[in-house]
């Protein structure tokens, strides 16, 4: 009696994105489609996230197209994407008919599951986009942002299951994306789940492998019922990234518990990115390791290197200690939110005002909107002092309805808008881009007919460079040869200045 | 109900074995002892396995001082060997009376708990051993060395731990060299041992990580009943190397099982090694990620790396893949040995012979001994033909006595050559360091009174000795400024040619 676990692979989204920056050009990730097709996931994450903004940002290339191809690489997989409710792939609310054409055009585009979540974990900013995919007829999945807190109880998250089923979901996400699941958590809360939802409800767990322990809370999300896991192929994994999508499979064997993979080509998959990734090296996370601290502290590794950045240039890279113990009373004081984008950029930030210049003597403006609603609701009140000082700051006052209920259709605005930009090519997904995006939009729609950037480097590249930069310093004024040591080959460089 | 689970910690050991080439020298160890002394472990594990051999090879330090200083320093805590059974250290059988000398002496300057294998598991090579350490009144761990094969059954593991109980033994290890223990049979033999020796009897469980699935095994290895579990503090874990002592600690958070482990002082102890690793850099081992392949090979990661380099230096680098397909039948050949020191040297080598000259056309001395049972039994027949080949090869009979029976006592003659060496101090320990060491211990003795070396350098040594090497290649004249970026950190390095 074995019961089947499925799989969805991260490696073409949050894989890369967690380690490399997002940076992964398309076209290192198409030669391995076919085999990602063939091996037995039950999806294959490749859109969403950061992605949409990195495309544009650094790699010149048009996420809708990114998405086509992938539609058709991938004919046999279900793709799936990471949205953020009402924020879509940007960093404000958008109003109702935007969510419902973004939803519409990513269907049509490819899309088959929409993971959907809301920073706060308020599903009044779920319940728009989630109704949209339903409509398309794809599959809509609400998520539950794991985090914890005093008030966040396993019985506070079940609930939470409860209310996303109620919205119609087909599946649930228990999405962990600081590592912070242990084990046991992950047993009782999955179990709770298929309790209060019954059995045939979809449940998908995602989780990080910063803080070493989350393959084992697999394991007991498995045990407890858990229908479908996210992996990364083990050479873009561990660290900031994700468990092995090959220790998962090798983990269960003789357990009574099974994936459909097939190992010769998780295999190729393997090698194919391990010879990517020594290519974007320039933009690999620090941190690859264990790191069990963020339980104490509640702060994502990614949010440590943000505010790192933030002091030095302030020159207070010294008081980055402070900050860190910052970081939790400014999270009670905003009613513990989740830390993830956009609230642990959010929260990060004010802590280091609050080090900086005293603490809430200054306020960022989307701290203030934080604490005045427009992000949503939080699961504890927040502090009424704060919030008085953020009325006072943002000359608003709080509200308690929805955030998108605030805003006025805006739709044809966008389209005036991104129409009146060079380049523009007249399709809604080009609004959509300038709608979620309006400050890179322009300079992308004037460049997108260069074609893409690939923004890796071989390692003779990475040795010319530091050579040409090197001799340039020097005054160097004949060639010189060098012999590169990089992942134990040696790589003979000449260098000519010019 | 909250069941205690023991932790001993294996920095100081098979941690920096693991990763930094055993190259850590005394002095980097000494200031957090105090730490490691009062962290709560149930044992230290600091002595044994390669660092005797490294101690005097490389650190030019005295392996019977460096016990004696851990002694001191960890007054608290119960000091941890690995032993290698009739081998004691070294790669030879010794005889009777050598073994007792060397559990006397090493009981003498304060080693507590005395961890006994032989690579082949046959229980007539740790006999003489266990009882010499029973006769100190010092803790005897019998070890099991866990593999894979047709004959490894888990009720083969089983009844080996009923052996080892019969024998006498305080704990019976279940050691996993090559991170091959996944979760169920790291469940199924703990049940079964403590089925089969009762629930006294203490089980330890010895993982390494290299494959990413063994904290799950640990965790199924606690649940199936396991006293005590070994790890690495998480600055010095993962790769070749071992799970992280911290993620035990949360791992177990709320699953009815706890350990009495101190996270402040965890944290200390992460933070120093954390500044200690990067020193030895050049010594750290390429691979920490994660690597399934083993599963199927069976080929523990440091042996592939040295059949690399014995290709490489007879120009046939690229016949890697032969030999690894080949390893597994030389093993069947062999009569299915586990791979740990020495066995896997001798497997392995004997793989790359037999590709570079055909199948058996040349033997090593010590493939040859091992066929011919001069390193025990082993747990299937060996190659009839083979053995053959091997009786013509090394001009003698097959055994199948216990291979220490073969030998005459040796320890007088062992004295008079010890003794004659520049540099000798008369003490028997010095003799046990010529008798494990031949070659290496004249040199040893004769340079011992320089003191200890220290291989770390600092991220401006490594800077300096490159710009100076560098600096001499091009005939550079005057001196020349560095900015060296290492670990997030800029040094400046002034280098003037000499």
């Amino acid at each position: 009696m074995t019961r089947h676990v499925d799989v969805t692979e991260l490696v073409l989204r949050d894989g890369h994105q967690s380690i490399l920056a997002t940076r992964m050009a398309l076209e290192d990730m198409v030669p391995i489609c076919e085999e990602i097709d063939q091996a037995g996931y039950w999806s294959v994450e490749c859109w969403g996230g950061a992605t949409y903004d990195s495309c544009i940002r650094f790699l010149n290339e048009d996420p809708w197209e990114r998405l086509r191809t992938f539609r058709k690489l991938l004919p046999n997989s279900r793709l799936q994407m990471l949205l953020r409710g009402q924020n879509l792939l940007g960093y404000r609310h958008y109003e109702d008919t935007v969510v419902d054409r973004f939803v519409d055009k990513s269907a049509e585009n490819g899309m088959d599951v929409f993971r959907v979540f809301d920073a706060l974990n308020d599903i009044r900013n779920l319940k728009r986009a989630m109704e949209a995919v339903r409509r398309t007829g794809k599959h809509a999945e609400g998520t539950i942002c794991y985090t914890t807190s005093p008030l966040h109880t396993n019985d506070h998250f079940v609930e939470m299951a409860k209310r996303l089923q109620d919205m119609g979901c087909d599946s649930i996400c228990l999405k962990d994306m600081a590592a912070l699941l242990k084990p046991q958590p992950a047993y009782d809360i999955v179990k709770g789940i298929k309790e209060a939802c019954g059995d045939d409800m979809l449940v998908h767990v995602h989780v990080h492998s910063t803080t070493g322990v989350t393959l084992v809370s697999l394991m007991k999300a498995i045990e407890a019922g858990a229908d479908i896991v996210d992996t990364a192929i083990s050479s873009l994994s561990l660290g900031p990234g994700h468990n092995p999508t090959e220790a998962l499979v090798e983990m269960l064997e003789g357990t009574g518990y099974t994936t459909s993979l097939d190992k010769e080509r998780l295999k190729k998959i393997k090698q194919h990115f391990a010879k990517i990734r020594p290519r974007y090296a320039e933009f690999e996370s620090k941190f690859i390791g264990v790191e069990t601290d963020i339980f104490d502290s509640q702060i994502p590794g990614g949010m440590i290197s943000n505010m790192e950045s933030q002091l030095a240039q302030q020159g207070a890279a010294d008081r980055l200690q402070e900050v860190l113990e910052e970081v939790p009373r400014v999270r009670e004081v905003a009613g513990f939110p989740p830390l993830v984008t956009p609230s642990s950029q959010i929260v990060g930030t004010q802590a280091v005002f609050n080090v900086l210049m005293g603490p809430y003597k200054a306020l960022t403006g989307e701290f203030a909107d934080l604490m005045l609603g427009y992000y949503g609701e939080t699961i504890a009140p927040r502090d009424p002092k704060i919030i008085e000082a953020a009325e006072k700051h943002a000359k608003k006052s709080s509200i308690t309805k929805r955030p998108a209920d605030c805003l006025k259709p805006e739709w044809d605005e966008l389209r005036d808008k991104a129409s009146a930009l060079d380049g523009f090519d007249g399709t809604d997904e080009d609004v959509l881009t300038y709608a979620m995006f309006p400050q890179v939009a322009p300079g992308f729609f004037s460049t997108r007919g260069e074609g893409p950037k690939n923004l890796s480097k071989t390692a003779e590249q990475v040795a010319e460079e530091k050579a040409k930069a090197e001799a340039a310093r020097k005054g160097i004024k004949s060639e010189v040869n060098y012999e590169v040591k990089l992942y134990g080959k040696t790589h003979k460089v000449s260098v000519e200045p010019v």
